[in-house]
């Protein structure tokens, strides 16, 4: 097993397993579920990996810790600094808390209340900025001029991704330990960190495992990228209430590795997204967030066909204000 | 270790891992979940163990199917016979359809929507009653009078209690394999179903553990049973959103058990039942019902003190009605 494509990027399948042995013990390692309604939806056999249960809510504490834990004592002592929509903030934040570095982070006005309110509650300092009209890597710029901070970017930094491999790697142990190989792997896709770790240790461990992406409409971007051959941009003035996976583009870092290993893509209807959220409230116990809900609803629309194979999804993250959850709920 | 007390109900620590045995891949084995958040408002260790995943979302498929499971095949086709607001239903429902048995349930008129939706879509006849003007036993005694049918009881039968029991018996394994003794298991409790045979199992394998139960106001007819030394009846015309454990009384069968077993127990009103499934909700990211969440109501509102020490909690049920659950969101 060779990990010589990924390499030159500075990511390896190596680097996932060095990320894991940094996690033992600090991220949650969230358990496999299988439901047999949603089985029976599927025709085939559906491994649930509930990142909802994972610190905080999403699988982004992941990469943040596997990125600040790398940090020399000096850099953590001139504080992080981080841009996200809200879960890889709280990530970023829990992390910084837990390892001493202080935190900036650079959130949308309009990210969920339930977001922002956990990210200072965890004591990290927030820049807001208007979604529409503002640039926010353009603040990141300005900040960065006057003082000497680490970036933890939310998807193009190598320890970023491999941290977020981890999840793959423990789907695939759990699948492993259940005399169970994955045939495909639904992922929920904004920037491709979580895509391009878990694909990149996928290829290690799993080879014969098809890596699929699930993207919102209109911010189809990444796959839309891999069949162009290039990266191209989601006209991000369009409202979605898939916040957490609202990316512009997919990363210059995520782009290769994803266009290297991702076999296919589906885009999911924002009706889509509503009906696999009610039916994780209905029948998995689980509250999803919408973002969190796209590879659940490539299964339940049938837009990824599942029927007959084994099939791991994520189910990234759980963070949705009440009031989107309960209009959600009684459509 | 002697299990010679409880032994002479016909309910053993055995017999909970005989039933475990049988359990072996048909129940969903859930995981032992941790949150951060929950540790930091109890001031000690919480361990969740979320039946909210187990099949149909309730714990209930575990007695149903160990006392399904060893009837004789002329008793499975005569047919099952159960009464339930509505989550033993559905796992007696489930069981029958696994085992080729034929199931009748007697459910209460205003039981959850969705509880008897599940059940009818198992397969199974419902029989309909006035939970405030009409005695459930009653019917049933009615109805054996023309056909011979195998009663599965809610509660108060040694197989059913037994199979409740494989909950307290993983939740022990899980934690010791996290080398944790528990100082604690806080239940939630109706009949007693669970409790009795949490408690037998417990006794056996932890005896450190103190069991305690939590109970709805109204319906905390189980705790004042115990204290008073004899079966209380609760006044079952008080409504409650915590259908699924407003029972009557502790069962004859359950009662000298958690007699013998429960050391202490709290009182949960409905508004503190309300903010613990918010909690769940928003730190969890789980769907837990009313009647599921108060063990975790029992913990945040410090009735039960679990500081400094290791305590396990049960989620015992997600099958709550979309409309309510909004509705408690949103105050």
């Amino acid at each position: 097993m060779t990990d010589s494509h990924s390499e030159t990027l500075g990511i390896s399948a190596e680097g996932v397993r060095a990320a894991a042995a940094r996690l033992q013990g600090k991220a949650v390692r969230t358990p496999l579920l299988e439901n047999e309604i949603l089985n029976q939806r599927a025709g085939g056999r559906i491994l649930i990996k509930p990142e909802t249960l994972q610190r905080y809510g999403s699988f982004k504490f992941r990469g943040a810790y596997n990125r600040i834990s790398q940090l020399s004592d000096e850099e953590r002592r001139n504080g992080v600094l981080a841009w996200s929509s809200g879960n890889h903030a709280q990530g970023v934040a829990l992390a910084s808390k837990l390892l001493g570095a202080k935190a900036t982070i650079i959130m949308p006005e309009d990210a969920p209340a339930i977001k922002a309110q956990n990210v200072r509650a965890l004591g990290a300092d927030i820049i807001t900025y208007d979604r529409y009209t503002e640039d926010r890597e353009d603040i990141a710029a300005k900040i960065l001029r006057d003082r000497d901070m680490a970036l933890a970017p939310s998807f193009d930094h190598p320890h970023i991704v491999e941290g977020q491999g981890t999840l793959a790697l423990e789907v695939h142990e759990d699948a492993s330990a259940m005399d169970v190989s994955l045939d495909a792997f639904v992922i929920c896709c904004g920037g491709g960190g979580l895509t391009s770790g878990c694909a990149t240790i996928l290829e290690s461990v799993s080879p014969g495992t098809s890596v699929w992406i699930a993207e919102p409409e209109g911010y189809d971007e990444a796959w839309a990228s891999i069949k162009a051959g290039e990266r191209l941009k989601a006209d991000v003035s369009k409202p979605t209430i898939c916040d957490a996976i609202a990316t512009a583009s997919p990363g210059w870092l995520t782009f290769p590795i994803m266009q290297r290993l991702v076999r296919g893509g589906v885009t999911i209807t924002e009706q889509e997204v509503r009906e696999a959220m009610v039916f994780a409230y209905q029948h998995l116990k689980l509250v999803v967030e919408p973002g969190g809900a796209v590879a659940l609803a490539a299964i339940l629309s049938q837009k990824f066909d599942a029927a007959g194979k084994v099939t791991a999804i994520t189910l990234s993250g759980g963070n949705v204000d009440p009031a989107l959850f309960a209009k959600i709920l009684q459509n």
